[in-house]
């Protein structure tokens, strides 16, 4: 095992001093964290941290979430050590623990919860947390139960492999950290390909590791209906087997699984568009297309009153099963070519004096957002709601997913609505070679100077619509490439710099692997020892 | 389980008479072959094949290699079998068994080589076969052990569920088959990331599920030198880490699962640039710069005759390690920056009359090329060695990797060298979607019409390059997208109707993912029940 330092040392040399332009060896950082802190400051003063006696105390508030994290990050601390221990070279001189900067070993860190836990997490949650690392101290504190998460993560990350690879050290390091977005979202489309519980677990635990916040469940779509409804059980007719279904257990579990983590589970079950699949079951629900599209099914048909009995009773149980404040609409890429050939609709505009089918649309998409509103619940609709002029009541969030993401914060913002960006954060758009830079590059307030439309922008979601993904590479194609958007939402607006992020991500994606989330390399040549 | 009739009728319906155009699902053949055989006459006809009692008769000559395949045949019927069962609707009728097209059930299939094996797999090796399924008959005969094991993949893919899901089924049909190119490889780089050798041996099965037959292991470059030399040691040292190495047991052993399964192991040690990893052991072998790189280090150093000295016993051993008649040469990307800066190598070019450094290299590459004859063996080279005017020997192949293909492909079989493709087969290249398409609309031929100049074309090869791959997305990334070239360089010109290939794709990735190798989705929606 001598050869490892050999390696190293090669490495070192490689990277530096020849001239053929190969591109770098991607050199990962040791114990930063993704995405960056809003402040930090760290020392070369070390303390050591023995992962089979350390602990975390509680000296705070306490509930089921704070035991659960604690338990998860025991483990992860154990597994980081144990599975790295064995790579690294033994016969490597312990003399770090000569070395002035050493300050002697670290039994415990202390939580502490300043605040009783709340149920779930919710828009508004407050994510900060302190953490000091010193001497004599060594604290993490937040006034809530999300802030201790975000924290618990980041200490989490400060660890790294001690040069003899016996135990685990961790710098000084004093942070204050809080999020720039609140909305820090990844789109999970289950429709297009079914993915399975564990890998939406993984996914969950993948999320966490990058303090994103909220899973937009895009359950169905045209392709297929894999979710369960208590009312509506035949609904699944839709979906693409009975082995390709979420039972109510099943979205019970998931919505579980990230509360644990502080992710928030927002559903979307898009309508009056992408609804192919509920015509499995449910046909009548669906336009009929007459003239050269005869025998063909359309959108749903919003002249009819048992329609909305039936999406009102559908959205009742959504509002029920999901927790979240918030439920998404979808309102995306509604064809007009059926609508336009039926003539019961067409009397039907005529009848209330509608001259286009935008307005029929807005008339079907106003009654659903009454309906939703009426459950306490607050609407999220596609852009296209919005730029086709549906009159949307206050605080109904425009999402955009297409077109000049500038012009359409301006104009959404400018007309007091919350907005969340995607269209830069599309993951399945691809290019050749390490393309989460791509995603880098997205700033959320670069369409305005003004403070008060920039404070609109609630946030924003990577979206991994699952044309060509399933369980063989989703989560390869999400990670790392959705830390990009991690960072770009949590971090200062003043971190951009690529240089440094590539190293960073190159350890958090080998950090991520070390879990057990199946990250691909972001950058380029490298080695990850997980 | 009622169900499953219900979803799939309900996607029938979904695909043909919904107006809002989704794309489709992407409907997978049942029991077609990939790649596409060279003829085939199917029929209605059918027989049953239970995995439980089902054998494979060898009634010619016998060998490891054919006790081997047939062992892992049967494996793959019954998993076929055992892992789709339970996904099956048990409650269909098995009306199937009173159909008058129901030939009853098949025990054997008789295999019939007609000459004794030989050892190794090589380029003009014999890999026809004829396999005909009727009434009274289930033979496959070929005349080397190479269309056996050809003929076996395309019998294992011939097979499908029964409706009911309790047995498999056969369409009773006869089929001649051989491929349309010799050489039909895959590249695996290995230098960038390093690649396990499970990882490794689940790319062979693959390549055998798609005939491909030429396994080019791109096993050094400049990022890291995993070989382990049996001469020079200490060029791991090069090594990303002592856990990152091919032993020469590993290496033997991918030779022996390539050998089982038709495959040629043809091994590549790039010269004389990409080599910066061989500096971590032995600098000296590279070209000192001086001026703005002092301090740096470059290509090979082609003026030493102790570089020549420790290159060809290098060679020496590779030859003896490698049995493949072919050896790789690299010879691409030379860049002239350093060798102009030292002063040696400027004078030792003046003293010969070299003008340029192309001679120079022409020089190192001819000294290499005519090493390798020596050993008996045949050297392949990138194109570059070509374009820059080498003379080289009849035989070598050039393999072409970048530029216009067709231009490449006619200069060099006009002076009449044979060539491989590979340019339009970069795995490395991303676009968004099922961009496999890219990859199958490339036909190797359609550079010229003349037969003699078509008939260098030995075949090609898809490239994965690792610079963003490693264990996590490797197989997902070649996997189907190599299927693509696998085809056009099995089957017949004419085989280019893309929507046909993107149904049997459909079967062909999910087949794959059912042998345990993590094809991901090649054309769009859909499922994969594996």
């Amino acid at each position: 095992m001598h050869k490892f330092i050999l390696v190293f040392s090669a490495l070192l040399t490689l990277s530096s001093s020849y001239i053929v332009d190969f591109g770098p060896v991607v050199k990962a950082t040791k114990g930063s964290i993704w995405p960056h802190p809003k402040t930090i400051v760290s020392t070369n003063y070390f303390r050591t941290l023995r992962p089979s006696t350390f602990d975390f105390e509680t000296i705070g508030y306490k509930c089921d979430i704070l035991q659960s994290a604690i338990d998860r990050y025991k483990q992860i601390i154990v597994v980081h050590l144990r599975r790295l221990r064995y790579k690294a070279d033994s016969s490597y001189s312990n003399k770090w623990r000569n070395s002035s900067e050493f300050n002697g070993s670290m039994e415990a860190l202390k939580v502490d919860l300043k605040k009783s836990c709340e149920k779930y997490p919710h828009l508004d949650m407050d994510e900060s947390y302190d953490l000091k690392i010193s001497e004599n101290q060594a604290t993490l504190s937040a006034e809530s139960i999300w802030g201790v998460l975000r924290g618990l993560e980041s200490f989490s990350q400060l660890l790294y492999l001690s040069p003899d690879g016996r135990t685990l050290l961790v710098n000084e390091t004093t942070i204050f950290d809080e999020p720039r977005f609140k909305h820090r979202g990844l789109l999970v489309d289950t429709s297009r390909h079914f993915i399975s519980m564990s890998t939406l677990e993984r996914i969950l635990d993948g999320m966490a590791y990058n303090k994103l916040n909220v899973f937009h469940w895009h359950i169905v779509d045209d392709h297929s209906f894999p979710y369960q409804s208590v009312k509506y059980p035949e609904m699944t007719r839709g979906a693409y087997h009975p082995s390709m279904i979420y039972s109510q257990k099943d979205v019970a579990d998931i919505i579980e699984y990230a509360r644990l983590r502080g992710i928030r589970v927002m559903a979307e079950f898009d309508t009056p568009g992408h609804t192919a699949s509920w015509g499995a079951s449910h046909p009548e629900l669906l336009t009929k297309c007459y003239g050269v599209y005869t025998g063909k099914l359309g959108p749903i048909n919003p002249i009819l009153d048992e329609n909305y009995d039936f999406i009102y009773s559908l959205y009742d149980e959504i509002v029920d099963v999901f927790p979240d404040k918030y439920v998404h609409l979808g309102g995306d890429e509604v064809g007009f070519e059926c609508w336009q050939t039926n003539q019961d609709i067409l009397n039907y505009m005529k009848q209330y004096n509608m001259t286009s089918f935008v307005q029929l649309e807005e008339f079907y998409i106003q009654k659903l957002i009454d309906k939703v509103a009426s459950l306490n619940a607050i609407p999220i609709v596609w852009q296209e709601v919005f730029t086709n002029g549906v009159r949307l009541p206050k605080g109904t969030i425009v999402h955009v997913w297409t077109g000049d993401r500038r012009k359409l914060l301006l104009k959404i913002t400018e007309q007091k609505l919350p907005a969340l960006l995607s269209s830069c954060w599309y993951l399945d758009h691809l290019s050749t070679g390490g393309d989460w830079v791509k995603f880098y590059n997205c700033e959320p307030h670069d369409f305005t100077v003004k403070e008060d439309l920039r404070k609109l922008v609630l946030g924003g979601e990577a979206c991994m619509w699952s044309e060509v993904v399933d369980d063989s590479n989703v989560i390869q194609r999400i990670f790392p490439r959705a830390s990009a958007t991690a960072e770009k939402l949590w971090s200062p607006m003043n971190v951009v710099d690529i240089e440094d992020a590539k190293s960073r991500m190159e350890e958090h994606y080998c950090r991520m692997r070390l879990r057990n989330i199946n990250a691909q390399p972001p950058s380029g040549p490298g080695l990850c020892l997980a």
